[in-house]
């Protein structure tokens, strides 16, 4: 039987520092199991060897962290993404554990469920509806027994302070995470007062993931520590960002580049970029570093290989990867053998191979968006019907545009 | 009991395309199952599901292929490249033959047994010795009962030619596949030529593989084409390129470049360009499409789909991939479903997020490297002792530099 | 005899835009007549035709303002930069007037005599001192009756300040420009506060010119203008930005950047670039739109021929330019006529031709910078002696860099 | 009296370096005084006082021949413009020798007349037809007495022949230079056969002008040189290529670019990217080394600097500018005086600041541009009826892409 594994919460106390795992909508799109638009995750259920491989390549790679594959599997969301099978969103959860906890059972790892931001929400549901969906998420995850529980992707304080008092319930540890940028929320609330007013709904951790690229994600975390410290509050602090580049975001980040979702593959960061990130999350005193969207192992891998010192641990999937290259030594050619040390990358701008491109884009969106939030300012008072304006409105702006 | 298939020759005599797999150290490597620099494919023993995975992930995307996983697996190689483990060549092929062929099964796909350069060619072994090498690899897939054989990823067409005719001496249909460019090969014999000389040593297939990008590639096949055919000889065409946007590349691929192999992530190719190769090279007469270094399965799954009129069939992981894109028409944002267009992918030209970085690099090698190659061409006269020699010469010429 | 002009504050108080001229320093290094790095205006006396023809194209291309080439002719800056020359300040700024007023009698502008930042303010000397030197120069101009007065080139708003008290003396109009951007002078003094002193000092018009680009320069006179109208003030706005690109700059603007002054060809504007830079402006406010380093008559053409709308007059340069290019129509090759349209140039990318470079740099400077401003923030109790030990500490922190 | 000069023959037969001035008509559009479009150089009358300066401004940097303006002053080439001024060719001719004689006066500088493609030509008028349109020119440079003469701007070669058979009959040295890379001329004719048939014809002086970039004409005139040698032939070389990067040209040169002729700012050379070119052109054994479309004065200025050391001599211009940037030792800010040494600025990426903007662009041309030349091959048979055809089918052509 196995030991006793040290809870996410511990670990934190005792200063260690958690490493998490990676995007898995995005590899499994890639790998052939999860549709672009939708992004459901019914793998779970029609193709469990994929998904646990794919936990399997983060523990190898060093993640401590094993989320259930449970994005955007709130029953709400895939009936409205046109969810055809008749898989339910219980059924999808529990498979998604079951995963989780097999693989994570085979290393140093704990499994954490996770809720996102829902479709109700965003048609103005009460706050009692939305809570309705996070606890049926919720009965799946207690059910399981995972370690903790994830509030993360939401891109409105609100409904992630309504997430994380339905999670508090289960009197397990509760991290949450939004998807925003140094600018705060697509209400405005900046990072600061966003992590303010979930510490005091309850979670223990709190960061952002997704959405914009890992140095922008750390400045917002620590803008949020600064606004927890000015609190006199405390808390941990996660952070899990892009493995894309996006100097180039507005508050919304990357989903509004025009390459979002199918064209990113020049804005994928190196390994060394890894380094530098997780470098610069640990400095900012930020303790549970993982990523999201774009993440392969191989840079999950090199977060844990820059922390190794700190963590006197090396994952095991370093047996395949030589530090700063130094499998090369290895390699036929002579001047690449040249490559095999740490000055060399640390240093390198690679070249994109496209001339024609440029480097930045500009962002797309709509010219409503703020009118947009500034209605959800007043969410109380709109109603389905009045949402609906909006969007028609969106339109007319889009198409005039 | 499963129907007989039909075989590489049947297909190709019979105008269909073929799709081949991508590259397996490449996507291995960034899983965390292959050692960058020694490149050796151990893991068929070591980590069979990751391997499996990955053969099942490209049968999905529709490839007709299952190339066994046995590159740089000569056992001179294994040897060379501080192999420690104690596995040899013949268990590491065999492991790679049952994996191919379980995942074969499962779909419309044929197995593959491949040999490449050896480290003894290159230290000026003997044609004997060097054929040893191939014959002793060839035992395996006979006794494994390989669909057909591929001489793949030679720099000179003589050991190439070599290979060839030790393949030959099975009876099963032989390909061969130069890891070149329009250039031609290490020597500098043009694409055409050497295609000449592969289909004469009896290579029914001749192409090109790796080293340069889709585009690159199909040009040098194109030569082949034209010089098997002013030579009056019938051949077959393949091409497995890279998937890395290598238009600064001198004749020695994409290794010459800074950016190899631990920073190439900003030349990856998006799907939409995978369309644009499989068209280019369908429509240069070319009838098995596959690929190399780079490629993941979403970029074969392009390939397929984008021949799919042509070949009357939708590979079975678009289930999970709207065609250009058409699955955006189910998010969440009016402005991304906007994009769920051909005409959209088509022309984007996607930024890098990274404008302190160039476009293009400039191909590091030794000054000495035509030196090299010259010696090369008078290689019976040439001993180990001449080759240390060189390699002398070159470390001097190198830190002169 | 000629009509009796309307002076620089007639035509602002009527809300007629008035236009610039470019930067003499620059252009005329490109032409051989001042050297970089001391960036003196002797040529005024040695070579009279080159600075006199370069007015005429500048009057040519719409320029309502000659401004006298008397940049850096301070006494202590030309014995400071090492002009060996027997020319005093004096003979360089009389000469210089006297070029100015020939050329302004030719067409409809005034003449400007300016007076900039001196090495005395930076070597800490006193009130009196400073104000000493700007009082010779003002001597000149009073003997040469100019029509108006600038104070421009100041980075610590002090400085200018003191120049504007000392040209106020004058009775004649007075503007003042520091080259600053968004981010304030030297000091961190806000551009808003800075513009609030300004015009307390006496100064009718305000803004800023140099060291940024274009739409930076822009927003910088903008908050100005909100700092003014806050503090209830009043005042004209003016603008002279750099023809360079520079989003990549820090605080102290181009000077920077690593291309300075001998690499930045690549940022040059476009014509069409400075449509957009003179309709900016003009929505902003701005009624005083001009140039400094890097215009070339041709840009001051483009900002006359952007505002010829609201001006009611066409630059006399325009009848050697269609406007939006229509002069292609008259092109040999009909592709070429085809970019005979407003639309085709407004729209342009232009690429680099530089596939080897990055679009952004790394703007260089010493660590202690901001110490150094810290320093001068306590200027009165600091020496000669104490500025060397700032200098001696900067090279430390450069050489240890 | 002045001395008399070297003819420039006495001193490319003396083995002396020969630098050439820039082009006229791209420096003074930006000036303000050449429309383009026609770029006809009636300013040669209009505004004698520009087109003087520019050629002081050349002699300073060190040209040794001032080419007479009198780019496209055809009588056909005015007509054709729609120039509507009553100003001859001939007027325009004149002026521009007597300018061009009065500034080489100044200094030791040879005065050229030029003869340069003609619209005669180009709509098929007979070989008699178009030389009397050189012959008319060459009354005119007779008259004048200019030092030498220079058939330029030539795309294609029988037209140069005919030129240089016109300019021969004058007893004078001829110069023949065609506007091509080293893809030949509009027919394919290659630049070795080009320059053979040029020599053949009479010229003792050829090479190329305009179109491409310092490299791609050195490379192009090496080729002609090549060709030269192979036929037994002697001749001197030049070249005077545009001081703007094209490596995305294809074979009509920068006049095919997108950007041309009003964006490409971001293309010019630095100075140091000329240091490289005289290097080039030197060692390639060109001796007369000059510049053409975008060239400043200050691109001559480097060219004579990098070559002083085997001409010995520093031009004029020098005065204003310390060799390798060393003036920038007076520099104010101490990290700028760092930037004093050849080694920073020979080594220099210099950035666009257009992050949104690609490095290379796809030349825009007709698909029947290749007809049009085989139609060309032909034109003994084309009457002015059948080229009408040939530029309606053009028309359609371009409509319908």
């Amino acid at each position: 039987m196995a030991p006793v594994k040290k809870g996410i919460l511990e670990r934190l106390n005792a200063g260690e520092v958690v490493i998490g795992d990676g995007g898995f909508v995005f590899a499994l799109e890639k790998r052939g199991y999860v549709k672009a638009g939708p992004w459901t995750p019914e793998a779970t259920v029609t193709h469990p060897e994929a998904v646990r491989q794919l936990h399997r390549e983060f523990l190898r790679a060093g993640s401590n962290v094993m989320q259930a594959f449970t994005f955007y599997a709130s029953d709400d969301k895939l009936e409205n993404r046109g969810q055809v099978l008749r898989i339910t969103g219980a059924q999808v959860n529990e498979a998604a554990c079951d995963l989780a906890r097999e693989v994570a059972n085979e290393g140093d790892a704990l499994v954490a469920g996770g809720v996102s931001q829902t479709p109700s929400y965003l048609s103005c549901k009460s706050e009692t509806e939305v809570k309705a969906i996070f606890k049926k998420q919720l009965e799946v995850f207690m059910k399981k027994d995972v370690d903790f529980l994830i509030a993360e992707y939401f891109e409105h304080v609100e409904e992630a302070e309504w997430a994380v008092q339905v999670l508090k319930t289960s009197g397990k540890p509760v991290a949450a995470s939004l998807c925003i940028g140094p600018e705060g929320d697509m209400h405005g609330v900046s990072p600061g007062e966003c992590a303010v007013r979930l510490v005091k709904a309850g979670a223990q951790i709190v960061g952002v993931n997704c959405h914009f690229d890992p140095m922008t994600c750390v400045k917002a975390v620590k803008m949020m520590k600064e606004g927890v410290e000015k609190a006199k509050l405390k808390a941990h602090y996660m952070v899990q960002p892009l493995a894309f580049h996006t100097p180039d975001c507005n508050c919304q980040g990357f989903i509004d580049l025009p390459e979002f979702p199918f064209a990113l593959e020049p804005r994928i960061l190196t390994r060394w970029d890894m380094h530098k990130y997780a470098r610069e999350a640990y400095q900012a005193g930020i303790r549970f570093i993982g990523g999201c969207c774009g993440f392969e192992p191989y840079h999950i891998r090199a977060v844990a290989e820059e922390l190794s010192p700190e963590r006197g641990i090396i994952p095991p999937g370093t047996e395949k990867h030589g530090m700063w290259g130094s499998g090369l030594e290895m390699h036929t050619k002579p001047w690449v053998r040249a490559r095999s040390r740490r000055e060399y990358w640390e240093n390198i701008m690679p070249a994109s191979g496209r001339p024609k491109c440029p480097s930045l884009s500009t962002p797309e969106s709509w010219g409503v968006t703020k009118g947009h939030a500034d209605l959800l300012q007043h969410k109380e008072a709109t109603s389905t019907q009045e949402m609906k304006h909006v969007l028609e409105m969106q339109k007319k702006a889009k198409s005039s545009a």
